[in-house]
């Protein structure tokens, strides 16, 4: 994959209630996500309550990545504690997107790195995800970033 | 594998700070745990600390397995909000272990499906764990379950 260089500067931040609705289309921009999510300017109440969740949990942090005012990526970062590895912290990736237009620029790499470190600064000593086993390209670009598939990521729908 | 009957009455409950040392000698007793525990009755700070943290949050609930005052098996539940899939609710399992006493004996089995009617009673729509590839054992118990292995579990120490 050839890589297009980055244009402008590319900055992050927790994601505010008027982001919602960008973040809603961009979840749904994508093969897997699209028969998931129901996008639009009116969005549906469920994700206005999520969103209200979200904030409400300090363990939580939903970060949109931004150029030039425009959000063109997003992520949640779950903080978790636990007794398992001697009461490691961890910090866990969900819902990773980019805009369809800015994909192969660097910026999902990016947006990894800066959510790699934000758990390094939350005292977390392991990050982790799950990635579905349909998105064959998605697991290079985890590989490259130093993840390894170590793990069987088991979902069961009530 | 034959299942020994269960004997007497198991229970289900949130831990307590005075089950910590049954629970990380749990931990420890485990072919992948016994490397990255330090269990005894002394128990290291970092266990305690952990402990009160998910004590803190409302969204995780550290559950113990007894029987006649015993404990026999513990887990973690986290519960994620998240705006992918309509704004659902996820139940996360982590730390699963039952005394090596007690396995085969329907355990496991018992405090899964009290911990996915947990997550359920909680609003949960989809309940999710990752369980480490060495692990082939534990496959087939959860997938007896109902859980089905669509992900690749990624991990990064820091």
């Amino acid at each position: 994959m050839v890589l297009r260089p980055m244009t402008g500067m590319v900055s992050f931040r927790a994601a505010s209630a008027r982001d919602l609705i960008t973040i809603v289309a961009l979840l749904a921009d994508d093969p897997i996500g699209r028969g998931r999510e129901n996008p639009g300017s009116q969005l549906e109440t469920c994700y206005r309550e999520a969103f209200a969740a979200i904030e409400r949990d300090p363990n939580q942090l939903l970060a949109v990545a931004e150029r030039s005012g425009d959000v063109i990526g997003v992520l949640q970062l779950s903080f978790i504690p636990g007794l398992t590895r001697r009461g490691m912290w961890r910090g866990q990736i969900e819902g990773v997107r980019v805009a369809a237009s800015e994909r192969a620029s660097g910026i999902g790499r990016a947006m990894l790195e800066w959510a790699i470190e934000e758990c390094r600064r939350r005292g977390c000593g392991l990050v982790q995800l799950t990635s579905d086993k349909r998105r064959s390209a998605a697991h290079g670009f985890y590989e490259a970033l130093g993840f390894e598939a170590t793990h069987q990521g088991y979902k069961l729908s009530l």
